[in-house]
């Protein structure tokens, strides 16, 4: 297995400071800077676009940078994105007509791909894809609203894109967004996440450095 | 007539710094913070949302902030805002269905309500909201594409609504966004404007306070 | 002129009791049956479709009924009233592609047909249909929203159609729709309305007959 | 297994005179009474909305009122209805984004939940879901199409939809509706249903108690 | 005045036979070649789109072709349109949020630009771009729907347009499309039109060059 | 197994003599002649409706024609084309709320109805309406973007789909869309398909005649 990412979502990030929240968030230990990306319409909520991407590569930022697109339709925002500096982009299956076209066209940028699945959404999506995937996410919440906790049938659903992924020979990565906290963040791996968005779990807390340590802490030895 | 507003458009900012600029351009002069809210449905482009809004006041900014809605629908977005801290509130007839009533509810949070019209979209839609406005602003360009300069019908326009403001006897800004410049400021405001838009005009610029300076200088007199 | 014509909206009706109530609002000296259909999408309210007209006329009802549609798309659902039994047909301009199509079509099925105005709308819409109206409607409050009160500047524009209307030299009924009272009904009726829907106005109150002859003596002499 | 539960649908009663057609139905032994709402948009008809809910409970019926939304989007109306008096709130899986969060909505209200499956949709949308729902109801009809016969292809998923109940260990109802009539109902209970919505086969009859016990009694032993 | 132009649309025509067709209208003496593009969501039918225009350019034909835009979205097929050869292309002022910005468009790829008026559709989108047009185009019949008639109020329109033209001093064809016909062209002519569409009044015909002969007959001497 | 069909798409066929070109690919051995209808909705791309298919039947193709409906949603047309002279309508099922309902409707006009499958679409829309389809189709390029090359999941999605309809006992057509060749026919065949839609590489030829013998030779013994 590879090495566990953890994704610090900027949506809970100090936006008057975005550059210095980024870099402190990845000198405390994050391995790759996660956007939430909302449009009014695929979520109830307005969020931030491609400048967003554009103004921290422009500041420095090589990190990697995750794009889950919670909008609707996908294929226009995904040149711009990548021409922002994306390296990974994810949609959601049911906000495409074309999911394969889309998927393609997110690799024709040189970015690496991904579907997320909403809590209710079936795997189904899955069957004809594997090969174009390099990212599957759970999302363990539902997207766009505030207040919410982990929902449990996701441990159910981690295991069974586990065995999908690893049934399949790709190399794809298992993200998991929404409420991924410490105190769960080991046992969602032990269901088979290797990769993990948490917002204010970390950029909520004063000492980023010492929450991704008890993080990785959590997850040593699995 | 009232003293001029000039009202910089942080879409031009460097995001990975925005309380900084934002400070910045405030002491080098600026009246007004204006925030160019695209949705990726109403243009073909996707900048940011209340949250952006927000930061900045927590950040400690006080000055008026005046929101340009280009999302359609915008009923949702406008508590959003107004509870994010915006202080204006401005938005596209054609975007709404019910235009009065979207006045209305932007004037029952307590912010000031305005109309923008787009460089092709008549004036009619004044005919019966006068007592509901406290901005009405003109598109000088296409809103949400890039590289274009003034549009000369814009004129004529201006001095259409300022007629329409002066004959009224309201209290209503006419603001213009798009392609405004420390060369044609003054023949805008001449026109009848008196509320000024201006993102990379400012923001592209070394030094914010000589160039709103000059930008006031050519409206001495007027 | 022609005879004032009052309208009884159902919405405030006892839905319980329909055929009833309808009867006891006709015996009360109801001129017309007004029917307000709204979709959830032209307006953020669901209410009913043509299965109520359809219930009424079997149940005996034969004065007019009066059918304001708030929806959009408007054409299919006109077919389905005019079956219904409706006998006038009236929509939002914003709501269809092809105006003058629409109201072609209501006529060609036999119903009157009219336009609706919501308070922010232009009359432009009139400027080449006036030989296909029966009916044009003023919204004097924004439809599909609670709690308002009559808006002041319907006034004005009920003078400017009533001008339009009798240089037009057509047989045009002008309606006016929100917050009608007992103790507006004249004025309104002097700026020119000849047709007033009223709904809590009469149905929220317990002697219909006492309220509907009030609204008459108010209006005599007019 | 529970007791079989029968549910009218009002869209066959007599809405001139609907709080009477209710007392009648239950007090001829119906246990439900159910809702078809339509919006013309996710269905090609409008029915009607919370207001004739409301209606009902003003006018004093105490059964529970099982509300079948045939609407899109869905979130707006669970509010509504809920507010209104709904006892049950289902939705067809296709016609929001967020199936877990609608169904969460639902129950944030104090109402029962459940999904609806049109005649092709697959079972897949249950995969994640099954500790969310209080009902899972199949259409063995296309909704809101007139004029049509009990689709055989139920049978056999609602015999996998027992199944899936049963498993679950969830207290969950197996609902049908459209084309059940006296002499099917006892075939549809045996492959899996135990609660059943009837319109014109009980509504389009002149004794509404009869043709109730005789669904009774065709359902005895089962 | 310019040159009368006649422009038959080539909706009428037989499509088995395109470039047979369309050779032998223009060698019966049309000025240019029509084309009504439906999407069947701007209006209820599904024609043709670029690839007819690609094709009859790479069978020879060199004649202007004038493509009347019935979609909605329009910016999208502006440039396939463009790409495959089209000379003019219009659209309707509701059909896109940015009536300037689809103007600029189509005049950025080289072609002549125009706005398309529905009957009802009122002229106030002229205010601001007539230095924009090349063609101004009114519908004289319901675009999208078989079976009309010129519909009367066209001529007052027309007149009104003629002086806004001519008031201008911009060089911009005045056009006209739905029942146009050898008897009534003169009429037309005189209230303003400068272009004439004709589908079955010249492709219904057995000899194209007697009723072009005709049409040109009729407006000798205006 | 039944014969092999080729259906050769007009896509690729010069439209300017689209009658000669039909007759020629019929009398170069085609069995079939193969619409692909796109709405610029559905797909990012305008082909043509059904007057093209009224042409060819009035030309005197007395063919099969079978339409491969890219639009959404379906229902509207699919009257239109049937009464155009369609053979076979095909749909995609995320293109209508009703898959059941527009299957029957199909069926209801006396022509054959399939359903289609993008790339990445699941086959559970297959589950409960196997007895509703005489033809399934999967795409093996994404319908409506142009340069593309067969995908090598379909052969895996043939092998399921092929079993599915052996199973069912149910006599449906397997069609295959998208980078059919002369060089992979064959195996594409031996996957399960028994219809073949070709467009460049018929219409691309100079000699129709010689590709699709060397097309059938190829599915000689199979």
């Amino acid at each position: 297995m590879r090495p566990f990412l953890i994704a610090p979502s900027i949506l809970s990030a100090d936006f008057a400071r975005l550059g210095e929240e980024v870099d402190a968030v990845l000198a405390a230990g994050a391995d790759v800077i996660h956007f939430d990306v909302m449009d009014n319409h695929y979520v109830p909520n307005l969020t931030f676009g491609p400048m967003i991407c554009k103004a921290l590569r422009k500041y420095g930022v090589t990190a990697d940078i995750d794009v889950h697109l919670m909008v609707k339709p996908v294929d226009s925002l995904i040149p711009d994105f990548a021409n922002a500096g994306a390296s990974i982009i994810t949609f959601h299956p049911e906000a495409t007509e074309h999911v394969d076209r889309s998927l393609q066209l997110i690799r024709s940028y040189g970015c690496k791909a991904g579907l997320v699945f909403n809590p209710a959404t079936p795997l189904t999506y899955l069957d004809y894809v594997m090969d174009k995937l390099d990212v599957i996410m759970l999302m363990s919440v539902n997207p766009g609203f505030g207040g919410q906790s982990f929902i449990p049938a996701t441990m159910t659903k981690l295991a069974q894109v586990r065995k999908l992924i690893d049934d399949s020979g790709y190399d794809i990565r298992l993200e998991v967004d929404g409420g991924v906290k410490e105190d769960n963040i080991a046992e969602i791996a032990k269901a088979g996440a290797d990769m993990f968005v948490a917002g204010s779990a970390i950029f909520g807390q004063d000492n980023y450095r010492a929450v991704i340590e008890r993080m990785r802490l959590a997850l040593t030895g699995l």
